[in-house]
């Protein structure tokens, strides 16, 4: 062995002895908790709009976790119309089968959302179903609503019984604290690896008379699409029929969560509501009227921003990065291609290692299923054309593809020149952070 | 911040100064080779039978690298019969297009393979095809055989035009140096990522009559299903019919290099050829025949063993793993599942962590597609019952599984409880090696 490689040699054991230590004050102290995910928003969390008919209260009932808030209560006013899109898991948590069947009711009165961290109540047997009916009724009691009008979501550890009491002790505390401007407090309780908390709003205009919309979100790993692995709550002042809801929000998760990936693991506890309390006396009509576009519009939006915002804070991300593939022969081939690219380690372990290296897009187009012809395929990263007609652009240099992977927000476009099918999705890239997350996560 | 905080803080950036300084002195210095996987086979490369009819030779042509062998010629009698599996991919390379359509024409004499690493002459447009052809076109008229029965493969970086000038200029040198016994040779001429070569043999008995099959592969990224990604060339003295040669190696293909998977990303140049020259005098009759059922039996434990060297070389393997889903609905489904929980990262990091964390097990099988009733799902982790009936075991506890994360070689038993389907696949973990190999490849 020469004298350079023992140095490495030196070296590596070096690094090692490091890592090994570096694990271990971490799990020795609560400080080394993982900063701040350099892709969140430079302002922090977002002022949100006060909906009417809604308040939020956030606790710590110390589920699992301990010198933090871990559980979030919010109050809906009677009349309030509910609806929702869950995992398509088939082995979905006990709160979201709970979710899914109460939405199928018919139940009126007042109603409350209910969720935790530090516990997802999956893989729990009939103790999941037990946690959930006693916290439902212990709410349900408190506030004076139905049984089956308070939705449960838990995240956290799988196949570890949830400590519902600790909970349901919870409860007086947070009635107590509920408050219109709460919704701050209930995005940072609902957090698990998420290194900063989700929120998206915005107030637009029917006739001159405003309607406000606000949503939370948490997620950070486990994200794919079948809806993108997340727990996320939206409220509206407007009035809207329950069917209207639950269309528009369907078509809009198509478009949000259902495109967004961070690791293409798909969660046992993804779960969406959203709630229309009517507090604005706005009507908003069906999916054609002019309010209906305008609601969907702005609920559009929303979603959007958190579903981003999700991605921005996949476990270990250190780039954003937007595929969008056009040229498919259908929406469905272009949405598999492009998805096939968001999920490649190969693709995502190039971008964290700001390698333009577009023979891996090629690569994970060829196996995505999509139509696809080798010598239509044409790529570009940002502005820049890499490669036409099946080869390297005549213009392309590699120096230009480099400089590019710099940027911490990324767009590549793929067209694969077979049709008129489009598809765009949002996903991050793969490094070292996300391994050490994820390699001892329960420990 | 605490002390503890800034010592993390300080420790954590020294770690990545020498990681950085590691990088440096790998690239300054070709001793900085990936060390040998962890999972290689204690006693190096086998020894493996010689086959009457092929002989083989290795030679460095300089495509890419510098210093080592990186183009291999296998020599073969006239009447040799060949067959082989591609990968699906819709951007298949140059040479894997020309492999596919010389094997459906009835071209006779002498025949040929020719592989070259470093370049993997895929998406190089119609430079590609010409490269191809030049090749062959060139063994041909050295060997004296038709230009269609000269089969190339190439492997190694995707869209540089493969200089295939350097590869016909070494022809002569390789002709000369054909060697009955130069398989090991040739072993090591193919690889690029590859820790270790790879080879298995056997000698099986017809009747008292000898017939011996030997076969290399190379891979350790980009290894998925469709066909597991890589270059495997296998070769055998026995007779047999072509269209018999290629129905056996189709079905075996199937239940070895398609049940592997290392990240999930599939090749654009997967190419699996056998070759049967007939040398042994020993005539295999249709799969029905004794013969026929001898044959696929000793080819299949040479698929099997190639396909799971392939994976013991997975980029950052440290952990082998075999998954068996059984109880599945049907056999596709059953095969549905374990990919899924093969391909996950979250199961991979886990493994890589030691961490028995089943419930991320749970997860990708709720992911998979495959029908699941989450209630009678259980979970072993080799002889450890873990989970059952939609909950942990109440034998087990998580010592046990932390002991035994601590293997090498693991074993996860998943049955779904729902059928009779079963599929077995094999995979690796996912480490931070795969990373730093796969975020620096090209530079």
């Amino acid at each position: 062995m020469g004298r350079k490689a023992r140095k490495i040699e030196k070296l590596r054991r070096k690094v090692n002895k490091l890592r090994h230590r570096l694990a271990e004050l971490r799990a020795a102290h609560s400080a080394a908790k993982p900063a701040v995910s350099p892709l969140a928003p430079a302002d922090g969390f977002p002022d949100l709009p006060v909906i009417g008919g809604v308040r939020f209260a956030a606790g710590a009932a110390g589920v699992r976790y301990s010198g933090r808030d871990d559980v979030m209560l919010a109050e809906l006013v009677p009349g309030t119309q509910i609806a929702g899109t869950f995992t398509r898991s088939a082995t979905r948590a006990a709160p979201v089968l709970d979710c899914q069947e109460k939405l199928q009711l018919d139940a009126d009165g007042g109603a409350a959302i209910v969720v935790n961290s530090g516990n997802a109540n999956a893989f729990t047997g009939d103790n999941g179903r037990q946690a959930v009916s006693e916290i439902s009724r212990a709410v349900a009691e408190l506030l004076g609503a139905s049984e089956n009008r308070v939705f449960t979501s838990s995240t956290g550890v799988i196949g570890e019984p949830l400590p519902f009491e600790r909970i349901t002790a919870k409860l007086a505390d947070l009635k107590a604290d509920l408050d219109p401007a709460g919704i701050p407090g209930a995005a940072r309780a609902i957090m698990t690896t998420d290194t900063f908390p989700k929120g998206a709003g915005t107030i637009f205009d029917i006739d001159g008379q405003p309607v406000a919309i606000a949503g939370i979100a948490k997620g950070s790993g486990m994200i794919a699409p079948d809806m993108a692995t997340m727990l996320v709550y939206i409220f509206t002042d407007a009035a809207i029929a329950r069917s209207d809801l639950q269309n528009v929000v369907t078509r809009l998760t198509d478009r949000t969560f259902n495109c967004i990936t961070v690791d293409s693991d798909t969660s046992t506890s993804d779960t969406l509501l959203i709630c229309a309390t009517g507090a604005s006396g706005v009507n908003i009509g069906s999916a054609r009227s002019r309010s209906g576009r305008a609601f969907e519009e702005a609920l559009s939006k929303v979603m959007l921003d958190l579903a981003q915002q999700v991605v921005r804070d996949g476990e270990g991300a250190t780039k954003f990065l937007e595929i969008t593939v056009t040229g498919a022969q259908s929406d469905t081939d272009a949405r598999k291609a492009a998805m096939a690219i968001a999920n490649s380690p190969l693709v995502k372990t190039a971008v964290a290692g700001e390698d333009p290296n577009w023979g891996r897009v090629v690569m994970a187009v060829g196996k995505s299923g999509a139509a696809a012809d080798r010598d239509r395929l044409s790529i570009r990263f940002g502005d820049i054309q890499v490669a036409e007609k099946g080869w390297v652009s005549p213009s392309y240099r590699e120096e230009l593809g480099a400089a590019y992977m710099k940027n911490q927000d990324l767009i590549l476009g793929v067209d694969l020149g077979v049709g008129d099918g489009v598809a765009t999705v949002w996903t991050c890239d793969l490094t070292h952070r996300y391994i050490e997350i994820n390699a001892d996560y329960r420990s």
